[in-house]
């Protein structure tokens, strides 16, 4: 039998207050978000101010992850260990209420926070960015030219472990005042999610290459 | 003779420095991706610890704003003007190379830092909360049921001046080492991008109430 993990438990940061149906506290639907995504925004203080870094992530467990240069003014800084703010949002839809002020949005979202720790042991590195090219394109990294040891050193991983974390939801049709409900004017929800265009052959692709079967098992949102 | 606006001057945070070809100043390109977006995210300071707050913003001349209740933990935070990081970014394609060190996404993002300033006035709250609807469904506002005295003061809007600010664009396909370029391994870019599926009634919607043309105007990404 496969035991159900335990709760986050909600602190001052992440326990919705003022909308608390919209809060969820469990792995399942913090976890389907952050599967669900591919971008976050991490938030960091440097010297006091704040700094918002849009960047790529993936899910291993109960861990996020996210890479670039080791040149990288947020990478240098995270791995000295700082405190972050891990944040993932996904518009589902516009939620068209009879009045501007019941006008809203439907969207998951999740925000964690915590210390950006860095993948320092090359193994481990290299299993981590393995991950993440199975979150873009699931089976492309056999296919890929191997990662060499320079692109390894160049190449910084952090993750942060979830702990301190809350999902954030809304859904559904637009709630409205109950005096508002007989106006003549249109309410509803536009869905809203992204879509993939076909692919495009890189300009200078090998002649003969074709599209693999994979690119139809990418999923965002 | 319509003048050329300024653009903006790079400082010390928003120069982009590792791919400098990626940075842009000029206030079209920042307006453009600005005018695109719905979502930012915005980064600010409590206690010395990082929060973000994905959040509904829409751009009126050389400003950004956003809004949201008055009780918000954010909101009330922001009214007592602190430094804000305020960060916009969307994504356009997956850019997939022969490795994994050049597999990179395709994007327009914008960053601006600056200090939040909440809109006192009410005729003026008014006139950026019709702006923001206007952003959300162009022409929608005259016919939703005017804001009350209390749903305005139940309303903060909040505005950034854009002063420190870049963008950081990636387009086009990925950009291989030399020596990859004669492996047998698809190479190109899936495009992504926001799309809208048909509006959905809401189940409370008065008989006869039709969708308005407006719908059709609605634009992000």
């Amino acid at each position: 039998m496969q035991q159900r993990l335990d709760d986050f438990t909600p602190t001052g940061r992440t326990k919705v207050k003022r909308a608390p149906d919209r809060g969820h506290y469990d792995r399942e639907t913090v976890y389907e978000i952050l599967d669900a995504g591919l971008m976050c925004h991490v938030g960091y203080v440097i010297d006091g101010h704040p700094y918002v870094t849009p960047t790529a992530y993936w899910r291993m467990g109960n861990r996020v992850y996210w890479h670039g240069s080791s040149a990288s003014k947020m990478l240098r800084h995270l791995k000295t260990g700082p405190r972050v703010c891990f944040t993932v949002a996904l518009m589902d839809g516009l939620v068209l209420a009879r009045s501007a002020f019941h006008t809203s949005v439907n969207y998951r979202s999740v925000m964690a926070f915590g210390t950006a720790e860095p993948v320092a042991e090359e193994a481990e590195k290299l299993a981590r960015l393995e991950a993440m090219m199975e979150r873009i394109v699931p089976g492309r990294w056999p296919d890929l030219r191997p990662v060499t040891k320079q692109e390894l050193k160049a190449t910084t991983v952090v993750s942060l472990k979830l702990e301190e974390v809350a999902a954030k939801v809304r859904r559904g049709p637009p709630i409205d005042d109950a005096e508002d409900m007989d106006l003549d004017v249109w309410a509803g929800v536009v869905p809203l999610g992204y879509a993939f265009a076909g692919p495009e052959d890189d300009p200078q692709l090998k002649t003969g290459v074709t599209k693999p079967e994979n690119l139809s098992k990418i999923r965002i949102g």
